[in-house]
């Protein structure tokens, strides 16, 4: 089965938004029973996590530790082109993609578990995000 | 197949504990012969992460290297939930979860490599780490 | 299908290589057309990442914020052994793999991302970096 892509439009300059619906949702459409869900973000300057969001603080004190770890603008060779390094070394180290167990239909999460779009250098008014479904044998 | 669930208990508020030998003896009982190996934690405050576990000094290292990245308490706003921010903004930071190649039976790991659970918010009494397995055509 | 191992030489203590044009070929090679593509450097003082790659100086800034973010030394307790921590703590931050959706027989990748390999221990002669396919059904 190929490939779903979702479109997804984000609304600051850097922020974390709930893909966890979304995905279930492709997951129950496609029958698939026992497997794998890949979900990956199709640019270099936003990531997929999987954390907490019933306390949504959680996406905003992540982005302040990264804002920390890694500030915005430190004579970055990259911002003489884009001026937007930080975000696609943010991306780097988040990272592009998650995997999640599907098992009896369903994506296998802990409790306090959520998949997260998390944009580092929007507003965008499209981010495409790819949920690719393989089922087990 | 179904994913497999691991119980493991933790002893530390932070640690690093190898998974390796569990993973192994879960991919052989399968029988699968080639494809992949899915391991993740089902909480949002540990990661599972692949380093090297000769040195189990590697893992004390890497713990206090966040620790420096990202304090312990900085004022973050989930801290006057949970007072565990960090350990939610460190488990996005490594992960949930790595998927490994199955070959001949066998993970393909490097010489150095381990799967290892890091623990982030323990001790715990019972961490659910999610093994699932794929095979290949 | 059993994984393709490619064996890469590095050239500097730390730097990015572009594995995109060779992994690409893996897919093409083995003719899977819907799937997934995982990509492993079986080392634990290395990691794969996806970034842009159109100007390289973004990897420039990635070791230059890594080495910043995480001293190469620190007192660490394993520079007693290797004198290599930092390298085992940035492997474990980027993680050893990542992996992409094969769509209509070719990598699922944005305009902007490519497959890097990241050296953090080089120069090196030899890093084998795995390509696992999976097919969908």
């Amino acid at each position: 089965m190929p490939a779903i892509v979702l479109n997804i439009s984000t609304n600051a300059h850097k922020e974390c938004l709930d893909l966890t619906g979304a995905v279930r949702q492709a997951v129950r459409d496609s029958g698939i029973k026992d497997g794998l869900c890949h979900v990956m973000v199709l640019g270099a300057t936003a990531a997929v996590i999987v954390n907490e969001n019933d306390d949504p603080n959680i996406g905003v004190d992540l982005l302040r530790a990264l804002d920390t770890a890694v500030p915005e603008h430190d004579n970055w060779l990259h911002d003489r082109i884009d001026n937007n390094a930080q975000s696609h070394i943010l991306a780097s180290m988040l990272g592009p993609s998650e995997t999640v167990p599907v098992v009896d239909g369903e994506l296998l999460l802990g409790t306090w578990q959520a998949l997260m779009l998390v944009e580092l250098d929007g507003p965008r008014q499209l981010r495409r995000v790819s949920v690719q479904l393989i089922a087990g044998q």
